[in-house]
């Protein structure tokens, strides 16, 4: 698992490949929608948008047990990503190929579009979009968007795509998932806790309010990639000792 | 396992047969009480039904972790389905008999009515029924309602009833339940969120009020058997790898 | 597996009794310690002990998944009871000796006292003992805990006694706790939610409160009873298919 | 596994130990960053730092959570201590030396300290320091330590570190994060909970307040010091049956 590969282009276009394809645009638009719908039906229940300690648990719950089921019902599929900047991190690493991965990205975007539409279409609501809270510049939310993607991604890496790493990967989804949820209850009320382009990027579209917008691309891809790239180097081309295919 | 089953009569009664209609109604009287005990739980401590977000959480927590036991408990004697959705949706994926399916129905539907009256008599309080909240429109709710049974149902699919499922099945459970958790809290105050015909049918009976029922099994059984048709053509039939029927 | 064993005396004081006694002595403690401790919290937060529904979810969370870690520490010890109805419909379907489960009861009982005294200790609060709510008579609490201690025992059956568990075994003592998260939250405001003599002894011995005790043994005791009976004659000696002796 | 060791100073500076400090560096930085930052959004979304029963649910989630996920990224490379007091526990147990054991301490310590000034730049906040109640006594505040301490160290023991754990340790993480969040939710408003010297370290030095500091060094150490010891003599060392290699 050296580096950094192209890949082929018919590889992009098997039949796995495009399986994986359709699994990352359903575990995506099904994340989009509960995450986004929890933040419009805070509003719903209290009519304002801005949220107090019971709307930052609620919106935390939802975000990281959705992307535990997200992450779970791709695993066997496509690896279960729902994330461009996690398809980035470990393209970054050797895990996936550019080309596939630049078709996972399409599949993410377009499932989060399609989700962020199905949600206001249902609930009546114009999606809200992720952005700073007063007070927090744009350096503070990209740093704070890089550390936490960091710490998302790197628990990719341990939990499900390290070769060694054992029954951990049984609760590898419900880790991934659950960091974003930790993590949201401490950036939420600052940079907005996004951690993944697809998720802000749906909304965006959706609503037509692109303001910010760049913020949750550029912090992301630069945590993600920090941290597909200090796992692989550190922990797993720097091990000797030889791993069997099949744990792979 | 290619499409629709009927299914043989005598099968649909042999012992094993009749332990798992029994496991069914064990499961789905447990999760009916606690989910709407819970609702009734927080209407006693603040004297309105009007959820707040605490309330949000709450109704959802409850909901997620009480699936989550059901399923457990069920899985390996009925396959845990605790709704008539999801044995739809199985049944469309050639998972289960026609006529078995119909026996789960029953067993599903009268598990949740004992499980409502049961509640309202310790409580001394009428069940609450689910409804669309005002502003939303029937046509709406339906539709919220396939969208996140949809993600319900695949959710079984991917982590319990798919021959490749490996290690995922260990944490099947924890995904079925905590997606209807997550889904909760985005639709909760919309349509009801209810993914589950004999959720909605216990209260129904119990209290009476049989009002926007219809909503509850048309909803709920299209997305289910959306579900089972997507993942079933998408991902089961159409892979060539042999299975070994052990793993089943 | 045949039914009630009395046991003999020297089992009961085998070097491998004698460590059962001892994990669930502590498992109870750090259970009761956190369980009374999160009611104490919330007074202490809010100056009142009547919950709103932010301080049912603090409790009901804080009783889910103490259980779940006292029941995970003491499994491969002791089984992981941690309560004296789980002992009892164990003992009931013969999974466990009538002199043994003595023993574990009193393991149970006194590591409640400990827990309880503790935690008034280091709060210097008086700990509030379970109690029927205002308008709820002894018989529906009664019926309260019956019900919900039998979905507490029946889950103890199909995820951890049953010899034909399987994988379920990796999550049941998640399964364990939570059901019990999910109960507090239906039947907190009405029954007090015990589901555990144990849990309800030891504050009534460290604040001297015996009233409405009686209900936390009888009811959780019916129900756990219950729960082993219909388990054990329906899905367990039932089965005529042969058990392999390593699966339990 | 005999007892305490002190290690050889080579065995410390091995590649394997040189990474095993980088991941604890890595996960303190982590649990730290969520947990304090936990706190910090509570004040920016309510601006007061006194814990509603709310906020102190997000806390305890939060830290759940984080600790979860922060013990399971390293599980696999260095054991997933995060914390000097489970370092020292199973330094008593003789499950690590001494010397390597030192080296792990300042990898959690700066970790932490790093993790909290990164908080402190992001939020603009200076950090909070865990210090007692109005009305707790130092010597309740260090029992209380003590016995939260000895239930996480406890769990450490006889989820992961115990050679018959078996299937136990695939949800060995969760136990060990979860233990946490349901202690912060008793003790919370009491001893601040920390249980941890590392996270009560990080924010001392970020802040420039070590008013109370000592408490959460003592505290810890002792409660994780008699959980090391009652565990490996009562369980571990007094077994006599032989334990294969391989299950360790």
């Amino acid at each position: 698992m050296p580096g950094i590969a192209f890949g082929r282009f018919d590889d992009s276009f098997s039949a796995s490949s495009l399986k994986s394809y359709l699994a990352e645009f359903i575990s995506t638009l099904i994340f989009v929608f509960a995450g986004v719908g929890s933040a419009i039906a805070y509003t719903k229940l209290t009519g304002t948008s801005a949220l107090d300690p019971s709307g930052l648990i609620a919106v935390a719950i939802a975000h990281g047990l959705a992307l535990f089921v997200a992450v779970s019902i791709g695993a066997n599929i496509s690896g279960g990503h729902v994330n461009p900047a996690v398809t980035f991190g470990l393209a970054l690493g050797g895990q996936i190929t550019v080309l596939t991965g630049i078709f996972y990205w399409i599949a993410q975007l377009v499932g989060a579009v399609v989700g962020a539409f199905l949600v206001e279409f249902v609930t009546g609501t114009s999606t809200p979009t992720h952005g700073l809270s007063a007070g927090v510049g744009a350096f503070e939310g990209v740093v704070f968007e890089i550390i936490i993607t960091f710490g998302l991604v790197y628990t990719v890496y341990a939990t499900a795509a390290d070769p060694k790493k054992g029954d951990l990967g049984t609760i590898a989804p419900l880790a991934i998932g659950l960091i974003v949820g930790a993590n949201i209850l401490a950036a939420g009320p600052f940079s907005g806790a996004s951690m993944n382009p697809a998720r802000s990027f749906g909304p965006a579209v959706a609503s037509g309010n692109f303001s910010d917008l760049w913020i949750y691309f550029v912090g992301p891809l630069i945590g993600g990639g920090i941290a597909g790239l200090v796992y692989t180097y550190a922990f797993i081309n720097s091990s000797h000792a030889p791993v069997s295919s099949s744990e792979f």
